[in-house]
């Protein structure tokens, strides 16, 4: 098994995405959980452009990674400087760690109109800069930006500037696609061009802006690439970097190379669950191996087919990379994925069992009335733990009341909500405010709930969905709710639907609270 | 420059994708709108699975598309049955479409497992389906499911299936990678091999398991592929579809391949935005061209290097597909829309007139806080007409509130609404009930209004879409609500953002009943 290096730049790169803002803590957590993977090198930032970043290369030298290693990533000096007097230079080398990446210009393009330098004072700083890092022992990845245009515009200029850093000592050379407009064949082309020209081994850095990343970094390294660079979810500037997450679990289980240890595999979709979460970016539902639609079916057709032979729609196993199979029970896919949910809970039942006939009636009952449970497994469970008579009731509603009001120009304006819920032969009455309504009530009945049940305090919601389904009917239109909430460890998802937005909201916020208390018994 | 056919399978494929469900209102919505910037093919559904689609074809006819040519989809016929009694392709032939796209096995494992034949009766069954719906007149595609993976395992008898296609009459033969798990090099392989076997023009349809789906759609067109099929937005089964809003672009200014008119081009964001808004699809922001963050440039060397030269780092000029550029730090955009929206108005501002300026800030300041003005701009008009001092006030807010209430089991729930508001020196208070408060509030406020302005009695809502679009705030997140508006002869739609739906419905309302109070004060 050839192995490929992984270098993770979600921390450097993956900052420059619109929307990521990361704390001190947030990067010790992602550099932690790449490292736990088995990812090889992780580039924690630009001390440079970034001065907070040294606090984090401190932070993780009193808590050395236990896999990775760390890489610190900085510019050749500016022009017409010496580098011992260069200011990011200096920043570079304080970071203190055994490798550093250093970009520098291979597209003459940019050197004249960008760095506004002459193209031979453009190789002598990266000669010189490569050698400073080099000659004070440090592992030096040279970054070619831009190298694919660069090769494309002026083709002998671009090869001596990476000719100019492995004469400098540099130990990879890394062939940056910064613009993400180069095509796969093309970077395979030039990639093997390259490895006639220089002898130290080369790396891959694409950007996804042609939705081509994965594949042009997966055929750089079919052409001879040792390294592949990207982000863990494909987040960066612009349209972002290639996503690692789609590329090892395909170089590693498709093309046997080894990207990370073959045993952590498995630990891929919790791992980018990990990261997105501590990022507080989504994941795409339908993304490769680690979404949560990755391995959806919908189809009656799929849903039938893949339960015969696993195969027959999926390219691999789910498990392999930790993630699901999921069958959605739609309308499309029926009977069968129903049965299959029933028979997870209770594997006595069978399709010929009364009371499978009874959930099937139920959900169709209620798909007609604007529910929809395809991605709402939770609120399935709870429906069939219910029918099977297997779930104890935990409180039941007694009364709730909302308010929402606002005077001229939105001043005053004020939603609150009374709940007033029944446990055993015990009331709680309390009440909340919230941003609108639904917040309102979503506050008062954990506040009420929480006295009796305070496991139900770990409970958040993560995410607050509303589909109107019938909108011919407008401002009367049944309203779909969908409610993602989480403990920490799992998440689940509820729905409610309702021509009333309030009972729809209702509906989805009982179901996760009675799934979540449910587990716990189980757990218990 | 040659020209490449799109079949979009929004409507069919899309139909697939967790968390996408269509009205009969949307697919028509969708399918004009893709009319509109010239898809050749429009795969609009699969009677025989979705028999509601039979109503869509039914409508579509009524109104024909205008450049587009719409596709209806099925299965060739079961195994051991007669053509002309199988259900699923009577139901195909009822749709009344010049253009089926037949689905057949070519994947011999497939055959026996899935379909459990034999593979002479699958040749037959293919054989028979295409020449009974092409001597019945209509032009078939053939959709050879699993082609690639088919292809691997038995590459003889993947040919076979498609010659059988190709003698019974097929006028296009796609190549699908169903389950997304071939290589693009592979697949370009593929497709010349087959191209030396077969004479009819040939298609690709991938999907996106491997985030490969792009790639390989395009190395298939270079390999001969002379249609490509896909989604708008890339959504379909699982990973997606092969995404075309990246395709179109990528093939048109890079290739010199002609997808669409070249006129249309600039309209790509547009459509995509208007079709996710539709399909209450999250575009994710770092989508290649059409995305938020395409043209997003947050790293200082990025932002000052791209205002040194554009190209330097983009690798499209954004406007030639409609999108802008964003710098994070000083944002710059949109300016040409809304000035070419003020002076519609009145002709005689331009661009250095104050006002242009206060309105456009006054709409970055309303973007920021959630409001999105694209699909909604009947609320950009009387934003526009107020800072124009050009709108007299019709009414003013004194006050509103809504009660939702609830007992157990949904018993005695009731939602009311009363509103006080003011017309010159007159003051009106009235209350309505409704199915939610939303309801109840849209009912009282026309109440009080047609007091004073009867007309409003024609008004009637026909649209309502709520989008939350901080989900991670879960309940608390920004609502964001778009009401469509009718009065029997024009539409309009206005947009409303709060943390509390509540007052983003208010706002929205109260949009709609100024923009129609406007209307008829110019027109009398």
């Amino acid at each position: 098994m050839r192995q490929i290096e992984i270098l993770d730049s979600s921390l450097r790169d993956g900052a420059q995405a619109e929307g990521i803002f990361y704390s001190l803590e947030d990067k010790l957590r992602i550099a932690y959980a790449l490292d736990h993977i088995g990812i090889r090198y992780i580039e924690a930032g630009n001390p440079a452009s970034n001065p907070k970043d040294m606090e984090l290369f401190r932070r993780i030298a009193e808590h050395p990674l236990q896999q990775a290693n760390l890489v610190a990533f900085g510019a050749t000096r500016k022009p017409g400087v010496q580098v011992q007097e260069d200011a990011g230079c200096a920043a570079l080398m304080g970071a203190g760690t055994e490798y550093v990446s250093i970009f520098g210009k291979s597209w003459d393009l940019h050197v004249a109109q960008v760095l506004k330098t002459s193209l031979a004072e453009n190789l002598q700083m990266i000669r010189e800069t490569i050698s400073y890092f080099s000659d004070a022992g440090k592992k030096v990845f040279f970054d070619a930006e831009h190298f694919f245009d660069g090769y494309r515009n002026n083709p002998s200029y671009a090869i001596q500037t990476v000719l100019a850093a492995e004469q400098a000592g540099a130990v990879r050379i890394i062939l940056c696609d910064t613009n993400g407009g180069s095509f796969p064949q093309e970077i395979a082309a030039v990639v093997e061009a390259v490895k006639k020209a220089c002898h130290v081994p080369l790396g891959i850095h694409c950007h996804n802006d042609m939705d081509c990343a994965v594949a042009a970094s997966i055929m750089a390294v079919e052409a001879g690439c040792e390294q592949v660079q990207g982000t863990f979810l494909g987040y960066g500037e612009r349209c972002g970097n290639a996503n690692l997450s789609a590329i090892i679990p395909t170089l590693q289980l498709k093309k046997k190379y080894q990207c990370i240890p073959s045993t952590l595999l498995p630990e891929l979709t919790h791992t980018a669950r990990y990261i997105a979460e501590v990022a507080n970016y989504m994941i795409p539902p339908a993304s490769p191996y680690v979404g949560k639609s990755a391995f959806s079916h919908k189809g009656g057709m799929h849903v039938d087919g893949v339960q015969k032979l696993q195969r027959s729609f999926e390219h691999i196993d789910p498990e392999t990379v930790g993630n699901r199979r999921n069958l959605l029970v739609s309308e499309m896919a029926g009977r069968t994925a129903i049965l299959n949910r029933i028979t997870r809970i209770d594997p006595s039942v069978t399709k010929f069992s009364p009371v499978t006939e009874k959930i099937i009636s139920q959900i169709k009952e209620m798909e007609y009335h604007g529910y929809q449970f395809e991605s709402a497994l939770a609120s399935v469970d709870v429906l069939i733990q219910k029918e099977l008579g297997r779930m104890k009731e935990y409180f039941t509603l007694r009364h709730f009341k909302i308010i929402g009001e606002q005077n001229e120009d939105g001043i005053d304006r004020l939603a609150s909500a009374l709940v007033k819920i029944r446990v055993g032969d015990r009331e709680e009455i309390t009440a909340a405010e919230g941003a609108g309504p639904v917040h309102a009530l979503d506050r008062a009945l954990r506040k009420a709930l929480e006295v009796f049940y305070p496991s139900l305090a770990k409970v958040r919601l993560i995410d607050y969905k509303v589909r109107v389904m019938t909108p011919e009917d407008a401002t009367a239109a049944t309203v779909r709710v969908l409610i993602e909430s989480t403990d920490g460890e799992n998440v689940w998802t509820t729905v409610g639907a309702s021509p009333d937005i309030i009972e729809a909201s209702w509906k989805a916020l009982v179901d996760s609270m009675e799934y979540k208390l449910l587990k716990d018994e189980q757990n218990a």
